[in-house]
């Protein structure tokens, strides 16, 4: 297995390092291959890897910096405090070529705007588009895009997240002529925007890809497609509004478990033994098992990470980003792109 | 209590009579003040009716025609095929007075535009919003609009969006000052389209309405917020998603519940036990506890059911229609524009 290195901005996200250092632990743990190069304050990274044993770890290398790009400031105040941040820096390791790729659970427009500032994308893509794998009910995934990084797109734009999300799902999901579907309101031809209706038709026409049709959001976790488009504004609609009812639903379930009695224990036992295929179906469907999304049209990996993500949820964005790696995903998307 | 009389599309949504008769069934028990003036196929109602005991019912009356417009068909052939259908019998009651609301679970496209054309619209009201109650995870409503009337809007009918969702929600929801939030991928000012950026400045500056910002939309059912105002694009978008994901958690629930082995009796036993509360709550965020949405803005109350709906979800459409007119919902939305 050839060697991966990660640059990993660990001040981002709502918990810093007490998440990113257990997580890379663990990933560092699941493959061996992998190296870190870790931007953020030495004085709060040193005692955690301390304590996990990391410190000094010839496959770890702090990159002190004090500066953080806050959560929930706007775009232009983000950039404007980005200068020596620990998200930039390991942007620019990626861009310099010390790492393959990048991930970050902090503020999304700046992960975003910086990306296409500082990483150039792939020739002829107009748009990057931000793309998570999602769950499906049957435990297998689907792919998703754009999920925010372009609010309003053209026919062609969208055309090409069709044609990038295909690439994408033939990689990262091993498949062969994977189906493709436009995200609409209704599955008639004569539903939704003009815009997903001239889409639509474009699509339709094309003999290299395996589209569907239209697909309703109620749908997205049925399997019924392997690619799902939409504009960013659609997407991020539909993924949060799945997302929020996943975690909300499953959050009801952990309070049930966490309930304080004497026969918790019992509980917890009898819960195990006859609720196991139910539990380890909602585990299937558990967004933090599909945290993160790609910045899918540049010329390397950038992985956003949720900003909330819980140690295990950051395993998988930097596993998210391993397998783009591996799978030399930049580089199948200029080649796709190139052929056709 | 004042006598209610309501028009039912028999015949409309996937399982026609079979759901929608032992649903009134269920509605007339519970409320004794409500008449029903059915229509549809005698020769499956009657004998329908038979069974539950209501044939010749003094609360019903049946209006047989045999044309059901197709559920699946584009919305100028279900208009085409409306004349005499139950569903346009119906809405035809509702203008003629003889009912004061009517429930279809039929085509939603030929019920709105049928209910339209037929129904006059409020004076100002520029476009009638399809309207529903959506479950919170604390086992209260909030009321959100447009779910899919009108894909795209103006700012000044967004805006109305968010006047008439007012006062549906003071009424339905026993609500003084109702707080209300327009959908967007964001809660900073500069987030989302420009359109909702723009009606954003408009109703800050509304001192008559309570108007609390953006909210996203994996915070829909966190009660946040009592009225969510969207475009119908956008409201169908996320609402789908949102109940998808419900039903499909849901199911699996179900599934597990059903199987099929020696100690399922056990099992059921320890469920309700110990996962009472649980179950519950799952029940409280079910979406055919909230089945049914209005379009608002009507003179008269028309609700549209989920096609799919099951007994205990047409009853609750049912149920949604008698509230709206018990709370003179058409009246009190005039008075309110009026008065401003």
């Amino acid at each position: 297995m050839v060697d991966i290195t990660l640059a990993v901005d660990v001040m981002g996200g709502d918990f810093g390092p007490r998440v990113t250092i257990p997580a890379l632990e663990k990933a560092l743990k699941q493959n061996p291959s992998l190296s870190f190069l870790l931007f953020g304050d030495e004085h709060q990274i040193a005692p955690l890897l301390q304590k996990h044993t990391l410190l000094n770890h010839p496959k770890i290398q702090i990159h002190h910096t004090e500066q953080v790009i806050e959560a929930d400031v706007p775009f232009t105040t983000a950039i404007r405090q980005s200068k020596n941040s620990s998200m930039r820096l390991a942007i620019e390791a990626v861009k310099e070529g010390k790492a393959q790729g990048c991930v970050s659970g902090g503020n999304t427009g700046a992960l975003m705007g910086l990306a296409k500032l500082l990483i150039e994308p792939l020739p002829n893509i107009e748009r990057p588009a931000l793309t998570s794998l999602i769950p499906t009910l049957n435990g297998k995934s689907s792919v998703m895009l754009d999920l925010g990084a372009n609010i309003e797109v053209s026919n062609h734009q969208l055309q090409q997240f069709a044609e990038m999300g295909n690439l994408f799902a033939q990689v990262m999901l091993d498949l062969v002529y994977p189906r493709l579907s436009l995200l609409n309101i209704g599955t008639e031809e004569n539903k939704g925007t003009a815009q997903l209706q001239a889409v639509h038709q474009l699509l339709k026409n094309r003999q290299d890809l395996n589209y569907t049709g239209f697909i309703e959001s109620d749908k997205l976790t049925s399997y019924l497609t392997d690619v799902i488009i939409c504009d960013g504004y659609t997407g991020n609609i539909a993924l949060k509004a799945l997302e929020g009812a996943a975690k909300n639903i499953i959050s009801l379930f952990k309070k049930e478990k966490a309930d304080s009695n004497i026969c918790r224990n019992t509980k917890r036992y009898l819960l195990k033994a006859m609720f196991y295929r139910y539990y380890r179906k909602l585990q299937q469907i558990n967004p933090d098992r599909h945290n993160g999304a790609t910045l899918l049209g540049l010329s390397k990996v950038v992985v956003k990470s949720h900003g909330g993500a819980n140690i295990n949820a950051f395993y998988y964005a930097i596993d998210y980003a391993v397998q783009q790696i591996q799978g030399d995903i930049p580089n199948k998307i200029l080649e796709g792109l190139t052929q056709k």
